[in-house]
């Protein structure tokens, strides 16, 4: 493929994921797009814009000819982490910026659009452009899941329980699950981490030999019911099945049951995107911490897989695949209830928690400079998702992708695939 | 005077003053009136609800015909504190009311207003129906000096410091003020609290005896520039003039100047409702809590005075009125240069500290049912202000006036009126 | 009185009120003079040393004629809050102090001891030096209630219910008390404060007018019996009868009784300072916070007195002088049932908290020195207690006395005496 | 071996560990064994009773003929985590146990010993109960090096900063360490974890294969003058060299240098068992959080070893052997500069971190019962120490050996052994 060539199928691309940004805070008004629920979430006007300030940043001011700010205080207003790049708007009070206005920051993407779409036009830019170009669009697909978790949130501490798009509804029925079987795998000196041409985050690299015990995975992730009877057989109460760590924070913040749920007259209600609904007991249990993942593993009898064994089953045996939509199709933003056959509901339909705590591969170089901030120091007190949700935009995910969170989070849409050690016979 | 002509001079009122609260919120955007800065403060769409709720809930429900609720739910949304009328949404969470929109509160005020105009077109309508009335537009006109202190410390917290309304910058100049002189009371035994036949708050009666050592205060309120000369002389790193209580306070908050200033290469800019602005030495010194105020008045060797100095000061000498502006033109909404003889700066320029904690005058007793709860549940741990801000609502204040908040408050328009004993010669 | 009488006479008093603190120190452990149950209380080791501190500091340091420190780091180990003296240890940290020992304080007592003897028989021992050594006993015998107060509340956190001296069980009981009647009092101009030739703190002073209205006082306190229906009426559960600081603090710290009580299956049991023991209906209630006595009063539909009514009540009709004891007998370390007529149970049973927020007389002015810190930087959110109690040492309260904690403090010996407006007829 | 034979060993181990851990309570009083100095370290009476108490709760209460309770209290008193045995006395309440007196945990220590000692002469004790005796001296020797932690960390809060022992002085000095120099280890596929036929903890194990890149390790411990140069530089104000949760813990708590330094004129001074010295520049730099020993790592451009690349080290090169020190002679408890050659220091002188979060070995299965809380609870958001440290006791560490700690855990002994991939050539 000719450079040129490859600057036009990027330029493509970039047009797509930029767009569905766009469409994504379609449906939120200029307020619900300006509040933050808590700290760990952002205002989605706030992703519209940082996502724009990282090609502003990392790419413009570096290849643009005569690279000048659209305006210098975005610099500092939309840094996430990023030390490399100076100061940063404190976290928690993302949600106090009422300027610059939502109509601001979406003529300030207009214009990075514009420019970048530019400079990929130019028959100057390099390769080394064009992979900070496509980081971009893949760090701006991670915040697409982001705006649908955080405005979730956001609009489930509402009184009045507002769904982000009504047309969801028809999406969340659907009749028995498949029946949990256990796949087996042999296990043994295995090659993992990202060995294609194409693009992943640095934290997937390089790849290295990790030696597997044999192993067995459930075929499809825990459901509402099967989790409610943890609930109902005092699984919150019960110390027994729980982290020290874990039944502190149960008792800190007086949890009882997973985020979305709230318990009424005949039985469960659950928050989602399209507001509330009644618990679907079919569906897959979403919506909780790595402590309830792992304490619900324990009552089992069972346990987490390591992200190693995930990526592992995931290379050999991945199931049919979903049913392809386009790119900028959001398709149903609710976990679906299993079908099929052999490992399914693997990138499609939630996050599953691995035991495996976040840490740099054998070998791990974080990228130069200030981009290299991106993963490397977020490595400790966090623990690895596998796989990919129904927020998840198409074709983002990988079986080598690493998704991590701190052990409380409970915001993200996370699930339960039990693992087991394979018994020799 | 009749009673139709009491009702319709007060439906008059009625209009003036919920008008103004629209024009107040005029120069903001949906997302400036949505946002919450902290806990103490709220949204200005919580103040254009909250005080139609107050209408709706103590005066609609009790007295309309047919009375059907405008939205059941904003019953809990835009309860403030009234225990007796059930349930509150979360204080600290105001900000994040995304929904109901702007736009709907403005509909829901619509609403409100033609409904109380016709109640008061009834000639049904008796004289307890107009006393709530009338208590919900002073009711009102206090949260038309939040509205312009919250959306203040909001906009304060921008890192592009963006002013409310840019004309008040033509205002904010003067030459030197007049020069502080001691006025002398005599004291002795005095009336204080309400008696005349108008409106009042509760906690202002019942009218009862005081005795009052002699005593002195000064002419017009503390500068910029005296001020000043107390940081320079390490004011806010010398424990010998602060209380115990408010030494912690700044040693954990780290404070070392008012509220509103921040230091620059070439001295001191004051952020306004015009945005950040040179600070100007002759205006009165603002923001202050009342443990700042307190440290001052030590460090000069005199003292704050108490309330009952202050409402007999202002009842034997009000100095000559201000300017008398139409009731909603909000004049400048910043504290003036000193002008004129006597007692000046009394009630236009800034709530003036005094070092009486907020009690309950003695006979004092709440208005029955959950309208008792709008003064008397607060009278703890709390200090009394008297006069009133240039922020504060034409003709809104008295000399029996009580304003109160906690020791630590600042963000509201507070100011230092220094008073002494007087010595016998 | 010649000065020399003054100074012996004054040495028998230094020997007695010293003599008394070690005495009270006896029944314990040196682990037990050790430990700090909270940041509020002390331990009794460290009072121990503080009250010697006091008379080294203020007293030896500039009176005795080649004065050296006993140990130069007890200076800042043992200062309280004087910051005229310079640093100190953290309040929260003095239970971590293991070294010195309780065997090295008992013998800093003792030098101290020496030394302010040989000091008071030195006949160049002036006024000033006299008046400070007084200063320095009431300072002591006030740490003496705050051993009792702080052992009491470390002991009631041991899950074992130790006591502090077993042989206080015996006076643990009673009949019923007498009727609480109202004790009418007319009011009028009065002169407050203290005006005697003998002791007293500054902040009892200047002597000043302050005009009363007519007002009643219940001639005893409220009983454990009474405050129950108020605890089984609901009282804890319901906002009307708080005030909203302290119903917030209800909430924060799921407080539902007072302090030292705990439920058991036949009623209540109570700690006191002989350990755990039947709750006496006929005792009156103690351990309350100032919320916690408020809103009992509300929920009578009475109130709390002014600490001017008190101090004008005490005066004017203090009732039967309880029984005298020898001041070095500690007597019933327990609240007792009400005997007697008039006003009872003044200064011998508990303090009572007043209505009064902690605020300087008109004319107030500390004492020059660090020794001017011993009142006045506490003057802001603090409520005034009159009276005395079971654990004051006998004969160091005045009419005049004003003790003062927070509105949250409860470890305190602290009850309720009601108190109402006088209705004219 | 018979069982007698083993029995009668087990007798004469249970008797030097149980008078080792009395010997270290030895020099300090009983004001110094009840003080707790913070949530995470126990009072040393605490430590002496909680070591009984699971002798008594792990091996009387199942194995003696009739069993009962030297006092019942305790069970709750000096139960640390075991929910399964049920309540517990508040963690960060146990410095306010100033009962029982110290007198009487000693008495209860005498008590449990005899007790285990007839259970140990008694022929019908078996396997069962052997182990359980084993696994609490193991626990019990983990707790020495508790105890000298804990107290080490309360005895730097007090000013007067006392020592623990005098006579550590003579062993604090010596020339320069050793030249630090990279050892080599080709990895590959390795067995892991536990195999031998003694003691180990259930977290060891079970042996399992583990593939290793090729990687080299520092032959020393980083010394003070090392990290000094990291201070420096800088270190602790530029946030490229810490992982994000490092420099936020860094801000919170205001960090400028490992825990027991402080600057003094001319240079350092550390705080150590022997009270306050001159800080040594070639001995080991200690009592460092995760945090710190990853900032160096980066700084110096290298890593953390893994715990598995230590154990790997461990097991094919262990360097000379420490002079062996009869067990119960603690040595000194002060990290010594590095002699020797090959890998020095890997048991003998400090804890050192690892990259590895503490994580369950393929196949895990905790203990059964209330025992099996013993490791397997707090296997999230800790990171593992592997080696042993000054203060460890003799003879008690293994190669498979894995301590844990949370990332800013500064109290223990930890140190950091530096690592790096092995560059092919």
């Amino acid at each position: 493929m000719t450079h040129s060539h490859a600057a036009s199928m990027l330029a493509d691309f970039f047009v797509q994921v930029r767009e569905r940004t766009r469409q994504l805070a379609a449906p939120l008004s200029d307020e619900d797009c300006c509040a933050q629920s808590m700290p760990d979430a952002s205002p989605v006007k706030w992703h519209l814009a940082h996502t724009s300030w990282f090609f502003e940043t990392f790419v413009l001011e570096r290849f643009e000819a005569r690279f000048t700010p659209f305006d210098p205080a975005y610099r500092v207003l939309f840094n996430s982490y990023y030390n490399g790049i100076g100061t940063r708007h404190p976290r928690h009070q993302r949600g106090l910026l009422t300027r610059p206005a939502l109509s601001a920051i979406l003529r300030y993407r207009q214009n990075i659009d514009q420019r970048i779409a530019t400079l990929l036009g130019d028959s100057r830019c390099h390769n080394e452009c064009l992979d900070l170009v496509i980081l971009g669009l893949h760090h701006e697909q991670q915040h697409q899941e982001l705006i649908l978790t955080d405005i979730k949130h956001l609009l489930s501490l509402n009184p009045l329980k507002p769904g982000y798009r009504r047309h969801e509804t028809e999406h969340m029925e659907g009749g028995e699950p498949i029946e949990s079987e256990w796949v087996c795998f042999a296990g043994g000196m295995q090659r993992l981490g990202y060995a294609g041409a194409g693009f992943c985050f640095d934290n997937e690299r390089p790849q290295h030999t990790v030696y597997l015990q044999p192993y067995e995975l459930a075929s499809r992730l825990v459901t509402n019911g099967e989790y409610l009877a943890f609930v109902q057989d005092g699984g919150y109460v019960n110390p027994a099945w729980w982290l020290a760590d874990g039944w502190d924070w149960l008792q800190t913040h007086a949890i009882t049951h997973p985020l979305y749920w709230s318990p009424v007259a005949e039985g469960w209600h659950e928050f989602t995107l399209a507001g509330m609904m009644t618990l679907l007991a079919a569906a897959p249990v979403a919506h909780l911490s790595y402590y309830e993942a792992d304490a619900y593993a324990r009552w089992k009898g069972e346990r987490l897989p390591t992200e190693f064994e995930w990526e592992h089953a995931a290379l050999i045996s991945a199931g049919a695949p979903s049913e392809e939509l386009p790119m900028n199709d959001p398709g149903c933003l609710h976990p679906a209830v299993a079908t099929g056959t052999g490992l399914t509901q693997m990138t499609d339909t939630l996050w599953q928690w691995t035991q495996s705590s976040y840490a740099p591969y054998p070998g791990y170089r974080p990228d130069p400079g200030a981009v290299g901030e991106y993963n490397g120091k977020f490595m400790v007190n966090q623990y690895v998702l596998r796989g990919g949700s129904c927020s998840t935009p198409k074709h983002h995910v990988r079986p080598s992708y690493r998704n991590f969170f701190p052990a409380t989070a409970r915001w993200q849409f996370s699930g339960i695939r039990l693992a087991r050690d394979k018994t020799p016979w």
